[in-house]
């Protein structure tokens, strides 16, 4: 399978430019083709707005992003592409066309993957002269941030592209799911088409507004589908007996007048007219621009919170950030240990900041706590360590708060050590600004401790030895300014 | 209105266990009457997980939980109370039992809420000899934690009843939605019935496993239902032009063959059989227990994550708090200020703690920072007074880290100002274990500044006249311990 290099994006509507910033911040050299005179413009909106949510996302560390180029036709962008995404109308005939020329331009071995909604690929595939390349990876609004695609083929599909197609996104951060029956619309999209028809059949018939309907979602059951969808939802609610103690019990309701069975609701100038106020009425105070912010903002808590729970979708985020971590490990340059040893770098993120409009106090201590744990880490306090029984507690800290930084600097730490003997550790971290303004200085006492007892305890020689090395390798550095200071000391 | 003193629940099901917790949480006598013979366990037991949740939830002050006790009869729960909830099952008969039987024990204004999910309340009251103080409130498992509860009122309903059952669930911390026109299912249930529907067949087709259905909602709408609901959404992938343009480009759409339209797949034995089976071994390696457990966690993430975003079901919380604060301020002591004064207190929340299973290091400034900012409050340095241009900003902060505390435990701070003098403010606090031990001690040096310039400045009268105040009240107590004292020196 060949690795993504360069990729093109065929079409840049929202999804089209959500999987370009999705491809070019994984590190993929992307080309977009599309013939709308302000594509540049709106792709590089949808790029800032990722970039952002993405550095709230994580402090992961980032493949240096892949660059960013407009083709003026589909050939040239698919031109020595790896990976073709096409993003166009959800019309048959168009996205024939973009296959037969892209399969023109671009090499043999390219993947085609198209982001319908809910074609099936064996329709798609129908009159290419290599099917065996498309398959269908359907993405979910915002591209940058969401982590469902799903992945399908149809009966001319070869394995290896769905394979190389699962690696790929997951790579990216994201979930693919492997539907392995095509059917219109695949999974999702039935779901949400089946809720959506009932939605508009109760704003038809007057029953709720538009704004009444996302609140009984947004307050009620969207709240458990974020986390667990449908079917373990149920079970948690059924009780010991399983899904099948659920269905029992609720399984007659089925058959009552609780949804609506008839087609949909025609489309009627009125009913658009009504949807569109009513919708104008619930959002119309926040701008376009808003409500993706405010989205994009939500989407980074909910993600975060179910990674604090190892949950779900935050498990995929904590499984894509391990590998980025693992990736940066294995091509980092060794530190250069007669200097304070880099320990930690961020971007603040929004939330650090406080009703003084600057990063809070608590998140200082937060980055030399990171910094500390960077450096028990070289000298071997890792998780495999601490698993063992043994680990170091910070019993003292000294900060000098001496700049203010503002959400979405990039900043860095140092560390020197100070002193290492014994049960001891005396960690002076210093935090930058990227632009080398100094921030403020952590002094921290460290304790080795026994896990079990809770109590002082010797660390092992493997770990005392290195301590001691690299304390012998700052011992010339000078005694930084503030260190060994009180509160209230003069300067 | 009455106020509601103390109310009966007639079932004590999954929902009318969790409405007795959310009751008695709220600081309502609850009475339950359900003839199974381990009602009470099994009350108990949701009560349990339904204290962990809320003290996981929220650091705000909760009113004293009401009196949980267990009634022989419908008639001797209902007897002297103001608000009768029936959780009983969905079937007519049977619930216009229980409201003949609760009518002739509880008093002439008690209101009675009938739990159904589904069935309209103009049947549920036809029976009734004072059916103006029937309605239908429908929550949402687990009813502890979730906000959404559907109000309904049927032919006979009085205005009233409507009105003062939104009022005590908004005092609940709910958030009540009045679903004004009578329709079997009411709001979110038809959305809910509908998507199931569409889930079935999927199974039923063998299209897609109940693992593969949850997946696709949790890992995509799900997160963005859990925020927004569907017609924001919509909105926001729809572009400038509002849900006009999103209906003209995907109102085709709905003609397609995207969900089933035909009536609800048999529930034969073998397909209950598949959906039970594909369940075990979807969840079949957590307990019930867990999976309430993870549900309950993964909840209180995401309103925590919405409340920091201000937004929808987060924004319920944050009022809710707002209100619980208020409530205690209005029935505080007045503070003894001659000695250190009680600034914050909290129960420590499970993501506090780190690798080494305790509240991690960071978060003991965390307690610092909102023990000053309670001291400034204390002083005038409010919301009003920082948007008119003045603050304090630390600029020094030392930490010495006593002692342990672990997930769940309650402590709190005080406060000595241990001097006040221009525009320098320095602070000592103390954490504390509720049970009287001291965990850490923070001193912190503070000092005035204009926002404008951030700048330090001198702070207004009022406010260094306060300062001073506390700082003359506190002169006689002794200097504490590790005050003034820089990291490495001698005890």
């Amino acid at each position: 399978m060949t690795p993504i290099k360069k990729a093109s994006v065929i079409g840049g509507g929202v999804i089209g430019a959500g999987w370009a910033a999705r491809l070019a911040l994984g590190g993929i050299d992307v080309a977009v083709h599309d013939p709308a005179p302000d594509i540049r413009c709106r792709v590089e909106a949808v790029l800032a707005n990722a970039g952002r949510a993405v550095a709230k996302l994580t402090s992961a560390p980032q493949p240096a992003p892949g660059a960013m180029t407009f083709a003026e036709s589909i050939g040239e962008a698919a031109a020595g592409s790896d990976l073709i995404v096409e993003a166009v109308p959800e019309r048959l005939d168009i996205k024939q066309r973009v296959y037969a020329e892209a399969e023109d331009a671009a090499p043999e071995s390219a993947l085609i993957a198209s982001s319908t909604s809910g074609i099936v690929p064996t329709k798609l595939q129908a009159e290419m002269t290599r099917p065996g390349r498309l398959v269908v990876a359907h993405p979910f609004n915002p591209v940058y941030l969401m982590p469902l695609v799903e992945v399908v083929g149809g009966q001319s599909t070869a394995p290896e592209a769905i394979e190389q197609a699962m690696a790929l996104f997951r790579d990216l951060g994201m979930h693919p799911l492997h539907v392995r029956v095509e059917i219109d619309a695949f999974i999702a999209d039935r779901l949400m088409e089946a809720a959506w028809r009932e939605a508009l059949w109760l704003v038809h018939d007057g029953v709720a507004t538009t704004a009444e309907i996302d609140d009984a979602i947004r307050f009620g059951f969207g709240l458990r589908w974020a986390q667990m969808g449908m079917f373990e939802t149920y079970r948690t609610a059924g009780g010991e007996g399983g899904l099948r103690q659920f269905l029992k019990q609720f399984g007659p309701c089925l058959q009552w007048p609780w949804t609506k069975l008839t087609d949909v609701p025609e489309l009627t100038d009125a009913l658009i007219d009504t949807i569109a106020t009513q919708s104008d009425t619930q959002s119309g105070d926040y701008t376009l621009a808003d409500l993706e912010r405010i989205r994009d903002d939500n989407l980074v808590g909910i993600l975060q919170a179910l990674k604090a729970n190892d949950w779900g979708a935050g498990r995929t985020l904590a499984e894509h950030e391990r590998r980025l971590m693992n990736a940066q490990a294995a091509g980092a340059e060794p530190a250069d240990f007669a200097q304070p040893v880099r320990t930690f770098s961020r971007r603040v993120p929004p939330d650090w900041t406080d009703y003084n409009n600057h990063m809070t106090e608590s998140r200082y201590l937060e980055c030399f706590a990171e910094a500390s744990d960077a450096l028990l880490r070289m000298i071997g306090v890792d998780g495999d360590y601490v698993a063992s029984g043994g680990s170091y507690f910070t019993v003292e800290t000294h900060i000098r708060h001496l700049a203010e930084v503002a959400a979405g600097e990039p900043v860095h730490t140092t560390t020197q050590v100070l002193h290492a003997a014994d049960k001891t550790l005396r960690l002076f971290h210093r935090l930058h600004h990227d632009d080398g303004k100094l921030l403020a200085t952590g002094e921290h006492m460290l304790i080795h401790v026994d896990l079990q007892t809770r109590q002082a305890s010797a660390p092992p020689a493997a770990i005392a030895e290195r301590a001691a090395a690299l304390a012998t390798a700052h011992a010339d550095l000078p005694l930084p300014d503030g260190a060994g200071r009180g509160i209230g000391q003069a300067r």
